[in-house]
């Protein structure tokens, strides 16, 4: 383990990644738990999206992702990505065994968990993600065995496209999800930017049916984790958020607006190349 | 210019690239016009897709898939691509000026203007494509002074989605096109996907308005340009079709039955790590 930094003046950094910007989904809510820390966050928008590649180009990229912010200086890392979470963690806890890296999976597992009352719990995410099992393995752990996955492609288009509400999102909505509204009554929204069609798909599934944003059972485990460590900081003021891209898109504005809702503090454009051939 | 293989027994090799398998309709269309020919596909999938990218960073990207072509022997180079047709086509002829390389961009707007007699085009593609105004320009040299561009990012996941009738990709249709309905004669489908979902675009535009799938005009464009340097051999024999891509997704059995519909003769996956470092 990473010297803890309870010893020195500097505030805790949590470096976070994401196959794109949807991980600032996670970012907000960690900054809503933890005020202090700065945040260090990688978008790789250069090869976004994961969700639709293999498992192998996946581990791949979630390696690069992990030695850049380790090359940052963060002291934990968050992998904000479900669909790197649930393909490649296990992989990067073994590979870096120096930092403690956490996930989006377990928290929202133990989440739907603690939410459900029938124990028949769905899943959505990337065909990536969904193909994993990995939410499927940890529930059947727990003894839940009614487990209901879907991937879900068109709902990142979507989203990235601000057409979160309306005919058309909710009509997608319709298509994936209609089998799911008998079966489940608790739903895992296991990719970062569903969180941004909640509305609509609550409108679909109906109220019954309860929606976990993983986000925030991963800040609580986050906060949980620094706090036993006494890493935090209670200077009152705001961490600094600073964001690297592996390319700045055309349309990075309007995505900022869509998954942070503020400006962050630096903005970058990195290149993975070197570290492509660790 | 590459020396050509008039005298020799070897088939000529033509070498396409795409971001993804999209660029496989492009491929059909070229299969069509010039049996004969070998194609060497290489599809970037690992970083797929590109429309949503940067124009450095397409650039790039463009000029890595195009070392890795010149390297496997091709003949001439075909950017099935049009996003990368539309930011890096003069780039690459000038960073490769020993191969003949041909993209969608121009013979899509040659077959436009021979298609429209009210000299009102439209033009629909990725959000780098229309950012791009590569069809306006070229089209305001031609005297085409009324030109509707439209960025219509959904159309893609709709096509790999295999989402190509219904109400969802209508009504999605609609959404992109409502405007250019009264606007147009004729209009360019700027990106490899959109000929998937060409009966939709139909029913929502009306049969008045011609498309344009610029892959026609590109085929013919190649094959005039073999016939004239004596480049075709006809021996009466299919060529082959080599396909390489950076990513094997989880779903590409399904990619290449809707955008190819046959068994290409070779599938490897390939690493371009080398050449980015070219």
């Amino acid at each position: 383990m990473k010297e803890n930094t309870a010893n020195t003046d500097k505030p805790v950094s949590i470096g976070v990644f994401d196959s794109g910007i949807g991980g600032l989904t996670v970012v907000k809510t960690l900054r809503a738990a933890i005020k202090e820390a700065n945040i260090v966050y990688l978008g790789d928008t250069a090869r976004v999206p994961y969700g639709t590649k293999s498992e192998e180009t996946i581990k791949r990229f979630a390696r690069e992702d992990t030695v850049f912010l380790i090359e940052k200086g963060v002291d934990l890392i968050v992998v904000a990505c479900n669909t790197a979470s649930s393909v490649a963690l296990s992989y990067l806890k073994r590979e870096f065994k120096d930092i403690p890296i956490f996930g989006v999976v377990e928290p929202g597992v133990n989440m739907a968990l603690n939410a459900s009352k029938t124990g028949k719990i769905g899943i959505i995410g990337t065909i990536a993600t969904i193909k994993s099992h990995a939410h499927r393995k940890l529930l059947n752990k727990q003894g839940v065995l009614k487990v209901y996955e879907k991937a879900c492609p068109l709902f990142v288009p979507l989203a990235e496209e601000g057409l979160t509400k309306g005919q058309i999102p909710r009509l997608v909505a319709e298509y994936y999800l209609h089998d799911l509204k008998e079966k489940v009554d608790t739903l895992i929204l296991g990719c970062t930017h569903y969180p941004i069609l909640m509305d609509t798909i609550k409108e679909v599934l109906g109220e019954q049916i309860k929606l976990i944003d993983p986000a925030y059972a991963l800040a609580l485990q986050v906060k949980s984790f620094l706090n036993n460590n006494g890493m935090i900081k209670n200077t009152g003021e705001n961490g600094t958020l600073d964001l690297y891209l592996t390319d700045i898109p055309p349309h990075y504005h309007s995505l900022l607006s869509i998954f942070l809702g503020f400006t962050p503090d630096t903005i970058e454009k990195v290149d993975l190349k070197d570290i492509s051939r660790c």
